[in-house]
């Protein structure tokens, strides 16, 4: 055959030329058996999975976050980096926690010299604060980082994904289906946009499982290489303090008033959907929520977003109908993840992204929220406490707030001496013209743009005031804070969900 | 804020400018279930649909085959394009098949003017083995046009997708969870890839349902528009005739030794992995392992590939393990997927795709393949009949073969007057060096890469011969075929699973 002569070839496909057995693999006799032993994937140490990955200087490398504070891999990989000489990387993290403060002196090796992250905590977070880093770090929302990476704004070289349960190919889990006591992590579905985008993507696991570990969440397919290491992460790591279920009367008090706001707003009818926080108050909203629908005989037709036992129990009594989850917030629903069909896993696109075909948080009903600090105009910073310095992480805030119906933040009026309501906040991670409800221990307040709901909640007996009068008894109480002092450097970029800039954060003037 | 004075901004990340709220989307106030019934994707018709995608002269349109025989999707679409005046398209199906007849009519009008598919029935193939289309048919394999897709070498603008249930946001269910009589194909994997990897996906359901239609085969943010019509396809299209249970002798004694085939080769031991082929041979040969996997207490790892009601039949007797279905041959099938949770969904590139990190197909210890000839360099064509008209399909063929350890062709010695074994094969879909085993109704050859292969079966007293011997004997009951009269025009391009040119198809001369 003479290919040259295929009238039209060019024009009809792109031509690789004609096919030579030569240029084919030698197909494998083995028994799978034995040949899933040595699965050409499965490399011997991270050393050379980094070098076959051809990771080099100024190259982008990520992570994921679902061990949150229980989280080894991200030390691991990057000591290793450091002792192979690469510098001048990018990091790119769903998320970073207290533990990973290591980084510091990887940072001040010019190992990292760039940061892109949801959040950041503890003394990595204070160093940054306090001008570590010569460039800014780059705050994204989990709607935003995964517009990002399908954008190409954000291209990643090497993800290096933790996996509780991986086989010889690179099928990978969050969880073990033949160890319970192994690491355990939940949905990975932060992770499954990294592997799917990424150039190289490295599995690293503490479990290697008989293939094939199906159903995957990572499947073999976007994987090209796998670590076995002695433990990727403390699974009890996943279980932040923000999921205690809480006993303080504050946030009791802050729960109740939540769940009635939602109850009196309307959208609390059967088919509802929703989205609740891991925080303390959150968790009891959930509870007290749970009751009312007992009550009212309604169900939800799905709860998404990081999930927790609580909603898991919803749905085995048959109140929450299905269960959409891109990070699970503690065992229970790392378990029931396994276990259940109807708890899915989704990962970042699908949760909040916003240049794809649609994302899950625009199908909600309303989301429950947290702040540090909200202002008159309703604007919320989850980011910078009252000293200006990093502790908090943007998550899906911004996304579910621009996506529900009903957006409520729930926080107390006063943390200690410091008041949560403000004239401007810090930093504004969501916009106020996306929050409808702030709920206090002190009263409710509604934005002027939703008078209709205002109405409503004032019908239903609840303490509506507004946001203005709730800043003067906070500055009643505790006087008007001192605004903090900060230098001009700008340390960290807030990246709204639509990857636009909404805020900077300084670094802060020293004594 | 001043964002040109950030430093290094432009460095760190693609910058899109300050977040202004005038260009967010005013957010929904609306309950959920009101929102989802006007959702802005479900759109009143497909012409509206065509419209919004931005369909225009010279693009590549793909659709899934899942339906087989009974899809009403191709000519539904293809039918309304041409209505709307748009011209020369490129047709992009995962297969095509009798029903496609009508795309006669749209060829020769010039709506369609290339076509790419893995198989070709019927009267249009007919029509194309006579000259029909200026440009030659580009025909790949599962895996092949997976990887042509990956590349962007098959770059699809849009996606029309048959989906048996679709919720107004998209997540799209090859089965439905609240209708039995409804339509239904089971598993969407050759669709999953198209709609990832569009410009603009539109599903085309008969049943639109709730959301969220969790868990899902295509997920809402892959998809972009929703159209609802009367009827997508006619669920028994998907059992073609080549699934039946065969009763013909001749096929039970060719299943019967291709099981002690299996049995010998030293691959059937516990944890094996195996695809089987839908043909009557093929599900004979399933049931005879079966007895034998029973009376040696073993079990099968995996199942892969186009899955079958007797392959469930296995996993619900706990036979075999777990299946990858990246397509369900019948309703059983089909039924199972949306059943049994270790009966997986898999997406075309991890079936089968040689780009990827790694496909399933590698993890094979056998497959059973068909052949309507077999030449005596082991080459096999499932693609051209006796005449050298068109009447197959390249489907997963050459992409297993590859993979399997052992691949073993199943055909009888001659079919009518015409023998399977000869000289050359009319059209090689399948390089004869991946192929080890040739089981007909008169002996057994082994590729004589295999000695240790060859010397197992003889040991075990299967009728072992070689492939010349085979075709010697069949020349000499039917005598030597005619070599069919072809014109040099060439009307079908082969491209082997790495998409290089393996054959060509020419252009059949009329008497």
């Amino acid at each position: 055959m003479d290919i040259t002569k295929i009238p039209h070839i060019n024009e009809v496909s792109a031509f690789h030329g004609e096919y030579n057995p030569a240029d084919c693999p030698v197909k494998s006799t083995e028994r799978f058996d034995d040949r899933q032993k040595h699965s050409r994937k499965v490399l011997p140490s991270l050393e050379e999975a980094i070098r076959r990955s051809g990771l080099k200087d100024g190259m982008t490398i990520s992570f994921h976050h679902h061990f949150r504070n229980g989280d080894f891999v991200v030390n691991m990989v990057v000591d290793q980096i450091a002792k192979m000489g690469i510098k001048n990387l990018t990091l790119a993290a769903s998320s970073l926690t207290d533990c990973h403060w290591p980084l510091i002196e990887h940072i001040k090796n010019g190992v990292i010299t760039h940061i892109e992250t949801s959040g950041l905590r503890g003394k990595l977070a204070e160093a940054v604060s306090r001008g570590l880093m010569d460039f800014p770090i780059i705050f994204r929302s989990h709607g935003g980082r995964a517009a990002a990476i399908e954008s190409g704004e954000l291209h990643i070289d090497v993800a290096f994904l933790g996996a509780p349960s991986c086989d010889p190919y690179g099928n990978a889990n969050g969880y073990n289906r033949d160890d319970e006591n192994a690491s355990c992590c939940g949905s990975l579905g932060y992770a499954m946009l990294d592997a799917q985008m990424a150039d190289k993507c490295i599995i690293i696991t503490d479990h290697l499982v008989n293939f094939p570990n199906a159903p995957f969440s990572i499947p073999e397919s976007n994987v090209d290489y796998v670590v076995v290491v002695d433990n990727i992460g403390d699974p009890k790591g996943i279980m932040s303090g923000a999921t205690r279920y809480t006993k303080n009367p504050k946030e009791l008090l802050i729960a109740k008033t939540a769940a009635e706001v939602i109850e009196a707003s309307g959208y609390f009818e059967d088919n509802f959907t929703m989205q609740m926080g891991s925080g303390g108050a959150s968790l009891a909203t959930a509870r007290f929520l749970r009751d009312k629908m007992i009550a009212k005989d309604i169900k939800c037709r799905f709860a998404l977003g990081g999930i927790t036992g609580q909603i898991v129990q919803m749905h085995e009594e048959g109140l929450v109908k299905k269960i959409l989850d891109v990070q699970s917030f503690d065992l229970i629903a790392a378990n029931s993840l396994k276990n259940n069909r109807f708890h899915q896993q989704i990962n970042a696109s699908y949760y909040a992204g916003y240049l794809n075909g649609g994302a899950a948080v625009n199908q909600l009903d309303f989301v429950i929220l947290s702040a540090l600090e909200i202002d008159v105009n309703f604007n919320v910073n989850v980011m910078t406490g009252s000293d200006g310095v990093i502790r908090g992480a943007v998550g899906g805030h911004p996304d579910t707030a621009a996506g529900a119906s009903l957006t409520v933040v729930t926080a107390p009026l006063l943390r200690g001496r410091i008041p949560t309501v403000c004239e401007r906040v810090n930093t504004i991670c969501t916009p106020g013209n996306t929050i409808d409800v702030l709920v206090t221990d002190q009263g409710v307040a509604v934005n002027p743009a939703r008078p209709e709901l205002r109405e409503k909640l004032i019908a239903a007996g609840l303490p509506v005031t507004t946001i203005e009068k709730l800043k003067e008894r906070a500055e009643k109480i505790v006087g008007k804070p001192e605004p903090i002092q900060y230098t001009d450097r700008i340390v960290g970029v807030l990246m709204y969900r639509n990857n636009t800039v909404i805020d900077v954060i300084r670094q802060i003037k020293e004594d």
